[in-house]
């Protein structure tokens, strides 16, 4: 029970895939024949959160459950996000909130607390108010993924800017990361305290991975983004390791499979846990 | 009913003052006799914040609801937030939800949407992914103030780098933020894009004016935290205004002043609305 989440994470790849498949349930994508099972949105939204569970497991070692998604049925929605939540803890997945969450002091206990009582493992946060924003989780025991360089295109504008010292916004944010997860490291070697590397921004991937040697990178953006395997190489530690790559919309709504939607799903997961597998040899 | 943001704060802060009371209810600073009142936590907040709200009325057009202090609570403790801030809208209050949400494009609009069915006016907003992580927001409708120079000490450590052109990190986040709010530009000359701009960075606060001219500035760190009159007026629009000053635990929890608590509160927000009219006098 007491596990850090740096060696809980470590574990639980170790054992599969360093893959994580992310719930960003939206009714209009669900599957017609769980719609059709239901009149409220959020019980179609939390069968087909907790199929997904059932599926997942054991292909992907780790689950990423998208705030939003959630929070946009008010608190009926929060109420199904718990339950997917203690869900997947009962399956054994490591949950990572992503919340991006990000506020100073005492109000980032609260939302420590908050993603505590979720049951969440893990939390994203932004990192834009500094080290405050960040410390109040790693302080509950919480393992943090902070903003580093972010997937979405017009990032850019704020990210990539060149300091005077010449690092990028997104660099000096990185070595901000690095430093705070120095006090957090795990018997893995690897820091509670992660990051969020876009696979659409391997271009700076030699850069983050130089400023953050001890991040865990939670990594979005790979396949629908355009992100590639070779992007994701980019991002490696030395010994092959240090990334969970997140997949949502593919796994989730997959277009290319036949079949019933459990099948599909599964079929989709495997396929994305072995092309990482192709990438990602930790300790190789 | 389809006043834009912008007209509507101006509105409001125009008829009393631009202040704003922050609801941070925690549990172990609320009144004696509201704690012994009630067995469950999140009762005794809501009968706390109901209070708070029908006291300031009248002495502040808005509110500030902070929502870490619910969530940790989770699913009751956003239904409790969500009565609070119908309460509120009840009295005729702008509220705005300090949720520092920030994720991009569809994400966002699942956020944005949250804050809708919440009843929000206007949310915060962390602006480090960019401009697509402000956008969807404004897009529901909706008042935004995005993070630009927040208040806490160590954000120093991000926003005051200096970029090789010149510019802080926190102002190239101003002329971000001026340049998506300037296609929302309400009647009363003001964007329903504003910024947070804390009165403890006063430093910077003729960079951050000169770079967003029309931003509303929503401005922590007046106070408790060591913002003077003297800061606030340092960011004030050329005709006097622009600024929505915002306290809250010196309102909430006051230190100084006797008797029954309701009275206690109205004293303090008094006192709070009376020093800021006397720095700020819109139009003069």
């Amino acid at each position: 029970m007491s596990t850090r989440f740096s060696d809980r994470l470590a574990g639980a790849v170790g054992a599969l895939s360093p893959v994580c498949v992310g719930l960003d349930p939206v009714l209009e994508s669900l599957p017609d024949v769980v719609r059709a099972r239901h009149h409220e949105p959020t019980r179609a939204i939390a069968d087909f959160c907790k199929g997904v569970l059932d599926v997942v497991r054991g292909i992907a070692p780790a689950v990423k459950i998208q705030s939003a998604c959630f929070e946009r049925y008010g608190s009926a929605g929060f109420g199904v996000m718990e339950g997917v939540v203690a869900h997947a803890r009962d399956l054994g997945l490591v949950v990572i909130w992503d919340a991006k969450r990000g506020d100073i002091s005492t109000t980032g206990a609260h939302y420590a607390a908050a993603a505590n009582r979720l049951g969440a493992h893990a939390v994203t946060v932004n990192a834009y108010m500094g080290e405050s924003a960040i410390t109040p989780f790693l302080d509950a025991g919480l393992g943090v993924f902070a903003l580093a360089r972010t997937s979405n295109p017009d990032s850019d504008a704020v990210q990539s800017h060149a300091l005077r010292d010449g690092r990028s916004v997104a660099a000096m944010v990185g070595e901000l990361i690095a430093r705070v997860g120095e006090k957090h490291l795990g018997a893995c070697g690897m820091s509670d305290l992660g990051a969020v590397v876009g696979a659409t921004k391997a271009g700076d991937a030699a850069v983050m991975r130089a400023a953050m040697p001890r991040q865990v990178f939670l990594i979005p953006g790979y396949g629908a983004q355009g992100g590639t395997a070779e992007d994701i190489r980019a991002m490696l530690t030395p010994d092959g390791g240090g990334v969970l790559v997140t997949a949502s919309r593919s796994v989730l709504y997959p277009k290319e499979c036949e079949g019933e939607w459990h099948d599909r799903v599964r079929t989709a997961a495997q396929a994305f846990a072995r092309e990482i597998a192709t990438v990602v040899k930790p300790g190789s």
